[in-house]
């Protein structure tokens, strides 16, 4: 049945799919999975790394990426995709904060990278992104925010999320974990993400990339109002 | 005997039928229910919620809109394709305002959203978009409205309706149940809206989204002039 | 045999037919009927009303809609189609008042929309209109018109036509009872369209959709010159 | 054999067909009859007029049409597609007019209603157009021309010609009757094209379109040099 | 084997086949013959007239015809084609003159239209020309020149050649008739042209076309320095 | 299963494959194996040269080029399409430093390389390009480093790498000799490049191209701050 | 296998070929052998010439042309493309002098038509070029140079080389015979050109085109400083 329809991008099957889309989220769910964790003071996102070669410099092979001083993404997928994506939104980042002279907001960004991926199910002659994201990062007035992205042009904001590989079962963790308490310190949060992810991989804590972003409330106007840490 | 007509996007089959359209309309289908009901001093919008994990931001998942101070959308269908509908006819709806320097009529924007998914219907190389909505308000005469477009393109004007899963089920309880009396006042029109939305989901009250509109009458020119309660 | 001319749009078969524009003149015979006559002093639209539910408004299903403040249009077949085509001409109509400072002449408008109705039938990337129309009207010098266009792109003139479904039974009826004497008043020729309509519908006089349109010889220079009648 | 090569427009077969030009002189032979003959001093058109309701304006089902006051032209085919044409033919006469002060020769026009057709068979993404035209007229000069176009986009000059439905037979009869003698008055040249059309179509002259055309050589400078008769 | 290829209009087949050049050569081997002789002083073009009735006026069907004064063409193939190539050229021969003050040469003239067919050949979307032509003529310095180009855009000069159908049958005759003597004054050229048709048509040489061009010595600065005979 | 997803360029099969982009890097597995190696104060590159004639000229056949005056590229696949990259990148180069004016950044240059791949992985009527290239050199503050892009528009970092035939089995090598120690010095690291290479030739150590760069600490500003060797 | 691949002109085959680019290395094996060679003063080009007719003039069947007063160009394959190719490489030689106020070096103009060539291998829409080159030339500094191009995109430079019909035995020919002592005058030079032709030519030397070209030490500033020689 599904043969018929999936040839052609922007289209629907007899019963309202489209198929592109569709498979796109599987180039997804073969990604490495990404948690990302909303604490009290901090945001959290922990990614699996694929077990490489000594020779592979870490730093070009990282699936967590900043957006601007204040946002940063992970992504599952395609990483050529995800690549060109994280520059597009880097570049609306700072355009717009050439004209409002404000730093973006998080649903902005989320919005806007979502949009951007819906065009790429609709019009004809390109397929999809290949490429789901968990943007998180604190807005200028310290609230923190999580948002998830995927192929067919959506974004939902979470406390807590996974993407990519057994997302499902990372997910389902989460959503049994996540307690105020568990999240109340940012150990809390770290080990809760981290636990997740564990969940998913058996390769163990050395295999993974970690970023863990705090509010700084006594940054000046002009300063970073975000801390970040890349542990390992 | 469909199989040979549904593969191009914008072309007709020998009986006269569109399959593209018809196919989006099966997406629409799929999606949640929405039901909309014009009260005697109020508008109510009313859809199904997914049962979401605790994790996800309500906010983000919402099926209602604003698509201006006195316009709100409901949507049955493709997420991702709504929002970028009803990005675009905020735009118009601002820059209406701009140059003519009054509110957008009810009926100007539900004409614009539908012809602007008719013309996905007729060009080639794009899919039509998947979306259903339930437009409504009140113009700045004070006289309420709630339109439906679908993904034909066509826009229709209705005192109560129902799109996306079921659609059918609950129109025909409106039709039965609605009457003049029924819908007298804000709290019998918000009744008739959520019983009609549980004729069809079995999940519960606690799984709605519902949104109230009123005319303000004490409303200064310039001011808003209408009221919004999303209670739940 | 017509399976292999069928899926490209503007494209002749063997023995010369263009099938896509035959398939979307399937499209308009499913469509409503819709009656027009043109009277002695009067010009009659009469259009089948679909059995709607009390909770539409019927202002925004009618079939019959103005081009301009002497011309007015019954159509039938796609809605969304139809409604695109009569956006399309009411801008000629007032593009033409600027420019030329005289109103519209019913023949300028009828070969106007059929044109643009051809150009969809010979230009690749786009299917035909699926929309038939009556267009009907008086000029400035008083006499009445009715026009016809297809989605072939061609208008006829004619004293009395029907359009949609059954409109062959239709039109022949009137051709047997049109008579200068029938259509001496405006009662007369109403009734005439009235009853060419109850042939082709059982539906009963309750679900008719009918427009009466008279000369209004007193009209000052400026003022509009026709009178309009929507009774039901 | 020929199923491979029809379905894309403009492809040679392997023996040097253009199939879609083929199928477009298809559609012609399913038009009515037109015939053209230029008598001594007169040229006349005549079509078969399909049997017509009474209801029907004679006008706009005609067949004959003026490109200039000096040019007409008889068309068989698809209807909208001649009507385009002439639209654009008429707009060349005029700017032609406009720019040498002349007005237009007859073989100009004829060539460029050739060239015009010829870019159809040419280019992709459109389809020939399905219509063959008699041009006849006058030139400045005082000389009478016919001109034949037809889809694949030639023009060839004749002293008679048929084009549509049983144009071949109708050619014969011309062929065999055309004389000096039969053509030296408007009575004869009008008898010798109706019996040529009568050869083909069984109605009677009733059903005929006919048209005069005649050389008045005491037009002052400014003034129409040609006399129209259009008798029925 | 070749059924896959013939299809695509610019691609190769596996063995570096373009099968839509040979089929536009097909195209010109079913048009009528044509020859071209570079005498001493002249050069001569002769084509075969298809059996024409008396009602069509010879200078329409005629497949000689000036680019520009000193520049002939024959050609076989497709006559709306070769209008379209004719007139194209034609633009560039004036285009030229204006430019360089010179008259174009004939070798420019051919070239240029070699190329312009070549890149119908190259760009998809387009057929290849279905003409091949002899261009003759002499250059401003009294040398004559006879140049053939073909569907798939090359242009080789001869002493004489032929085009069309049975070109080969024609082009061998001319090959072992060819001599110094033969061509060394008009009447002999002519001649020989006339003959070298007449080994491929039966019909005659009451059914064909000749021009014949000669040098004018005597032409003074700015007057056409070429002689022209039409005189069949 | 694969045949039905590879003809089309940007689209993704069911479980979420870009075939086009695989096989782009099946062509280059079938190209000659490069080898980068980044020493403690030199960087290495080295390629397996194809058994030339002597006819042939080295330096066109070459498969290291230099992008800058202080970037180098290696690669494997196409010639052609490697060739294009590489006349690409290096206007990127000379535009940067007007721009900037400083030279542009190893990081900088190989993001560059692999958006511009990416792209022609995403739209439609292009194909990506068949090419991987190790890209190599010395940023303006000393660092050398050493990046690798693929087809599918992806770049990471590594000490030491492998692309195209075998470049898995040169990679396990290097992997297993890589240490600090080997690297040491210039002699080391070509040592263990070509032994790298000569693990999967088999043709000899006079069958390699091979380039080394090293940082000049003298150099002064506006001065190339990096030297080459191309010592076969 | 292939048959599936080979319809697409940008599109890779699952083991990574470019079908389309081999098959026009089809058509550049059915073109007639062209062989260049690098002498010590002088570089020859020697060409097959098919048995052409008496009547055909030698110089437009000519397989050698110059790009410019110092570089010439012979050619194996389609000559309509490899026309369409020489002209644009002309005009990009006149248009380097002019900006550049310098011949073009034959580098530069071997990598411009490769790259011109790629082109036309990775973008949808149009075919490759059907043509392989030799250029040859000598630069303004007396160094002498011959390139090949092939229709993928390639440049090579060599001492010597065949392409075309059989070329790969007579580049085997030139390999073995090729030594400094052979080509250490014109004479030597030249013979050694022709023997390789006539390695693969039966038709003995009177079929041959060949070209020479020599280094003139003594051109003053502006002066064409290459003197060529066609002696046959």
């Amino acid at each position: 049945m599904t043969t018929k329809y999936d040839r052609a991008i922007t289209i629907f099957s007899p019963d309202g799919h489209l198929f592109q889309v569709e498979y796109a989220q599987e180039a997804v769910k073969k990604g490495s999975t990404a948690i990302g964790v909303r604490g009290k003071d901090c945001v959290v996102l922990c990614v699996e790394k694929k077990a490489t070669t000594k020779l592979q410099n870490d730093r070009t092979v990282r699936k967590i990426a900043l957006l601007d001083d204040h946002v940063a993404v992970a992504f599952a997928g395609l990483t050529a995709d995800a690549r060109i994506l994280i520059s597009r939104i880097r570049v609306e980042c700072k355009s717009y904060k050439l004209t409002v002279e404000d730093p973006v907001s998080l649903e902005y960004i989320a919005r806007y990278m979502a949009q951007l991926k819906q065009k790429y199910t609709q019009s004809n002659g390109r397929r999809p992104f290949g490429v789901s994201t968990l943007i998180c990062g604190f807005n200028q007035d310290g609230t923190s925010h999580l948002y998830q992205t995927d192929p067919s042009g959506t974004h939902f904001e979470w406390l807590a999320n996974a993407i990519g590989k057994n997302a499902k079962v990372a997910r389902e963790f989460l959503e049994k974990n996540y307690t105020e308490d568990a999240v109340s310190d940012e150990y809390g949060t770290v080990k809760l993400a981290v636990k997740a992810l564990m969940e998913v991989v058996q390769s163990g804590a050395k295999y993974m990339e970690l970023a863990v972003m705090k509010w700084r409330p006594s940054a000046k106007p002009g300063e970073p109002f975000v801390d970040w840490q890349l542990p390992c």
